[in-house]
């Protein structure tokens, strides 16, 4: 199995990233250990660039935060490749080939392209790409699994298509079509109002909150307005909701009795849901400390990825270049 | 003045090619002698597989051609630095870096997408976008000197649009907007038939023509059917109109007279211009010949010659993700 994820800079992670996506795509860097398998991650910073524009301090920011916060959560580069996409050339030569055999339907109907141009937006060439981009990241890899949530399928369906057409036109089996690996997301994370938590919803709790913003956060909760010694039902209710993502089993059955005993108020509840916040990640904090007071090695993590994967992906590249007619460099 | 010049190597160069951009380019290189001066010549292989697709050794052998062409024509490596589009990375990041800057009106206007489309061809995401690819191969060398015929100023116009606005979205001077050197088309060469040589008119007359199929092509192109004995105006006449780009002042004057005189059939002058082209091309010829023998020469000469350009593209490249906040390479 040869893994590949992209995780976009674009600002800090919230718990419903890290429940819905990061926690299972990080899970996947087993895979680097079975015979011939890989996980490569990678900090998609030019895809960012269709967003951070003329920021450049935000988008070094985002990404010195985004390997920091990977690192934290359990990414462990001795098993996995995690690299900068900009660190790599070669994404951006397989770019080019990929856009010589796209059809322009296929582009026309990119989501993000689309939805963007629906709401009047300016939508660029750059965004009207980026569905290539994307498959060239993820054909530079021969990569043959592609964790992504399931609005994200039709990318991976217009990669596989990309890397048919290459190689109908091209007469040989050169780029390694890729299949989806649908991530769960029946774990739906929701937001402190209780919609699916989303930074575009304004209703996020990042992983790595401070303490006393974390605090004032879950203190804002949205919950109904019964009073301390009223008897509460647990399932419905968004700080019981959220406290399940770190409980355990005993944990959860405990705090149900609560609410259903009378006698508690959400104070209290939000109280449990913050302390058992806050212990699920204090390893996580800890590696994160870890890792920010050695800034050396997180770049030196970055620069040992990004040499892997150009090694990976120049072969992969050379199989492109000399099918197309173009000099090998290898 | 430092030149960029792009050629696509779609095929083997006809007089109209030589005579209307080449001679007049390969001129621009003494640009390269004076101080901070330098002339950039690339074989512009990754745009011609927006049209030369799944035929690798076609390509392979077009680019070939071009190299010993333009070095038998006058390029002369020691001045100017001839390489492969494809041998520098760099231009294809640039590419990515300048999508994202660039609005798609810009791409809509582009005349060969536009006029693929209108004759209801397949036209794809390369042909959309390679007026932003050839904006990077300009901008990656800090060119401010671009000759290109009159029909091509527009992409020059694109390429100064995208410079200003990438360096007013990152608020500094991150990119060179270019001037195109528009070639003087006066010296325009006519064909077999007396239409504007061109390939697509099928009426062209290549300058590395073998002896005998240089003098069948010749002796089809069209005249009037005066008789060997009749008068004749030279001026307006089509093998006059072409031997006038070979000849000397004096020998034109000569076979004016010739013509005038009458006795003189338009046998006699094909012949004339058969030998006067055969006379003006020789040294070329040996210069290719020289070239063709020593195919490791060529190689050598191609890949200093990308060497030099991504040295200097790399710095450009690096202002550039510096700018966009990507890690600097150098």
């Amino acid at each position: 199995m040869r893994v590949l994820s992209g995780i976009q800079p674009t600002g800090r992670f919230h718990w419903g990233n890290y429940f819905g996506a990061i926690r299972q795509y990080i899970a996947l860097q087993t895979a680097a250990e079975t015979p011939g398998g890989r996980a490569f991650y990678f900090l998609a910073d030019l895809h960012a660039l269709t967003t951070i524009r003329g920021e450049p301090e935000t988008l070094r920011q985002h990404t010195r935060d985004a390997a920091l916060d990977l690192l934290a959560l359990g990414l462990d580069p001795n098993r996995a490749t995690l690299f900068r996409q900009s660190d790599v050339p070669e994404v951006t030569e397989l770019f080019w080939a990929l856009l010589t055999v796209t059809q322009m339907h296929l582009l026309d109907k990119g989501h993000s392209y689309k939805e963007k141009k629906a709401r009047g937006l300016p939508a660029d060439a750059g965004l009207y790409t980026y569905p290539i981009l994307q498959a060239a990241d993820i054909l530079l890899y021969d990569s043959d699994t592609v964790p992504v949530g399931a609005d994200q399928v039709q990318h991976i369906e217009i990669t596989r298509d990309l890397a048919e057409r290459f190689n109908h036109i091209y007469s040989a089996d050169v780029l390694v079509p890729p299949r989806a690996y649908v991530l769960d997301d029946s774990a739906k994370v929701i937001g402190l109002d209780g919609e699916k938590m989303s930074k575009s919803y304004g209703n996020t709790i990042e992983i790595f909150e401070s303490p006393k913003k974390l605090k004032k956060k879950c203190n804002s909760i949205v919950t109904d307005s019964l009073s301390v010694e009223d008897r509460k039902e647990p399932e419905g209710d968004n700080v019981f909701t959220l406290y399940k993502l770190f409980a355990t089993p005993e944990q959860r059955e405990e705090l149900a009795a609560k609410y259903r005993a009378g006698g508690m108020g959400y104070g209290e509840a939000k109280k449990a849901l913050i302390d058992a916040a806050t212990a699920y990640f204090a390893p996580a904090w800890e590696r994160r400390a870890a890792w920010e007071a050695r800034p050396d090695d997180v770049e030196d993590v970055l620069r040992t990825g990004a040499a892997k994967a150009r090694d990976v992906g120049g072969t992969v590249l050379d199989r492109v270049r000399v099918a197309c007619g173009l000099a090998a460099r290898r």
